[in-house]
């Protein structure tokens, strides 16, 4: 090998989506023979409904899966506006729907689309790792915004105005709520006040609304709720179970849908076709949906119980999406370490908080349950076995 | 609307994938109740083999499709790597082969993991339009090497250096073989020596070999042939009929496989799950594959004896892929209004060559010769009454 051989390019040097690690980890153990408690995965254990794997079912048989439009099949981008008005009660122009191969794509798109090379772009810390990986493989400078108990882990305008004092001007902004890991929700106000906030700020506005409709009691506010200019991105993959389909979507300005329509025509060509077809069924399986966050809200409120006997009493709200972001620093200088054991020893897997927060994340342990009830049951026998509890 | 309204970001306006624009006012015009001959689709007529559309019919009624690893599911993988020792005599570790969605989702890890925002790409014009609009959009700068019937269409060391003689310093090279739209071919002394070439000169190499295994006479050669070090990009969407699944894979030598998992795991988490399961059938249905490859052949010389029949008598050598590259400098100056003309007024569906090369294109037009044989033969009976020929 010579000296002077290609090398990877530093923009190829972000960090791993760490979770994916621990997953592949957890899965090895368990091709081994270990017995394994999946709380790591940010993934519903529950099936697609019957009625879409039917349709997809009749149509594998039906004839060739072609590409389809760039931005989706129109009928599936009109059912997604529709959903809009049924959740939201606001008016989507289908034309402004980009159907995408799953959010992540949606994030490809809309962060190129909206940001140059070298914009600063603002997130919350803690939050979904792959915002700031992705936007550093682009280009862009994420901005971490730390938000805490303190705060009641929800992003302010203060709190953007702060982060702009100290480190400049930043070209957009990107909320999650329900938050991943968080469980946070904003409510219809202060979502509003972050919308208004960005646009007055002549700031892009970016609002992942991937965890919405699983929640326990909280509404899903949309930021289209409080105008047409932000970007909203959500996916097939939480509340719809369509996770392995990899489907998403982004609902956009207009003056973004030509640009947008023309790098996906480049960079995709079109989402896979199959779970198109299917996922305009999976609007109307509401009963069956509903009863998978049925289960969620059961696991979380047992793993609300039984965390504090295992003396972890401290958590984020997990007002929506199916995590328990909890404070284990009185267990741990380091989390991740913690993890690595919690798994060899007592064969759960969770994920540590440094992947969604550098700064602070080492005190604190993701625990999913988006599994099965069981599962939790012995997950919390396991840990409590473990912690001498 | 404000003045200082959040604009779309100047890296999105790249040039549109025209093929997709033609396809889509084709569909328009369809939906009226015209008549459209395809000639404009780059993607198989047939079905997905009836194997791999039943295996995944079975996997649609086991479970959950969850994520899978970043890179694929290892048993993918697996039986990518032994098509190479099957197909082309070559020994590939598993380790080495990414799985993705569609060989788009292969250009966009590869593109970001070889190359900084800034460094010069070389690329074949006329080429896939995408090559250098995907390049842009990633803040790279695709530097166009013509190539055209005086070289008989292909790359050479010798046009390489001409152009960073002209452009400066080349980061890497990108070629097709077959390519889209000429098909045609590097030989295994040609490949070899732009491989060697490219290893001497510290430049990556990247081969696109998605039109593998569609050939009429000549022998489809990996850059693999000729060593580890070049990155191989292949797709299930031609050959394998799976087009609408977006599924496809790279090599890469083992240095970019760590930096291309992190950068899969936040871009794209993982490719659609079912696909994944379903394409490990279809390497060994090569009997239905090879006849769909029959068909092309068939079509292939059905063109080629008709065009010029109607006046078009000068072609690029498709040797491979599916696609007649045909100049039709004497009938106009400008093929994109002559593809407009021909799909409103005799109904018949190609793309304009500009597409393909902004410079000499406005001469050429790509018909593609995937569909059926009944479609071509009308679609040749229109063009000779449209041309009056």
């Amino acid at each position: 090998m010579c000296a002077d051989q290609t090398k990877p390019s530093a923009r190829s040097d972000v960090d791993p989506f760490v979770v994916m690690d621990v997953m592949r980890e957890a899965n090895l153990l368990e091709a081994t023979g270990r017995s394994i408690m999946h709380l790591e995965v940010g993934q519903p254990g529950a099936s697609t409904p019957e009625p879409v794997r039917a349709i997809a079912n009749t149509t594998l048989t039906a004839g060739p899966l072609a590409y389809t439009d760039a931005l989706g099949l129109p009928s599936l981008r009109a059912r997604i506006a529709k959903y809009y008005d049924e959740h939201h009660s606001v008016e989507v122009d289908p034309e402004r729907v980009v159907v995408t191969a799953g959010s992540s794509a949606a994030f490809i798109l809309t962060f190129l689309s909206c940001f140059e090379a070298g914009d600063q772009v603002g997130v919350p810390e803690p939050g979904y790792p792959a915002y700031r990986n992705t936007l550093r493989a682009l280009g862009c400078e994420p901005v971490a915004i730390p938000v805490g108990p303190e705060t009641d882990w929800a992003l302010t305008p203060h709190l953007i105005e702060k982060a702009e004092d100290q480190h400049g001007r930043l070209k957009g902004v990107l909320v999650a709520s329900p938050s991943n890991p968080t469980g946070a929700m904003l409510s219809r106000e202060q979502m509003s006040a972050l919308v208004k906030h960005s646009e007055a700020g002549n700031r892009w506005f970016l609002s992942d609304e991937i965890y919405h409709r699983i929640t326990y009691g909280k509404q899903d506010v949309s930021a289209l709720e409080a105008g047409d200019d932000p970007i909203v991105i959500n996916s097939f993959s939480k509340y719809y179970c369509m996770t392995g389909w990899r489907l998403g979507w982004a609902i956009v300005p207009e003056r973004l849908v030509r640009p947008i329509e023309r790098l996906a025509q480049n960079l995709f060509i079109s989402p896979p076709t199959l779970s198109q077809i299917a996922a305009e069924q999976v609007f109307d399986e509401t009963t069956c949906l509903d009863a998978n966050v049925a289960v969620y809200a059961q696991n979380r409120q047992l793993l609300m119980e039984e965390l504090p006997k295992a003396g972890i009493t401290s958590f984020a709200p997990a007002d929506g999406a199916f995590y328990l972001y909890a404070d284990v620093a009185h267990l741990t200088k380091d989390s991740a370490a913690f993890c690595t054991a919690m798994l060899e020893e007592a064969g759960v897997a969770a994920t540590p908080g440094a992947d969604f927060d550098p700064a602070h994340g080492h005190q604190y342990v993701r625990f999913s349950f988006a599994g099965k009830t069981a599962d939790m049951v012995e997950a919390m026998h396991r840990l409590k076995a473990w912690l001498g509890a």
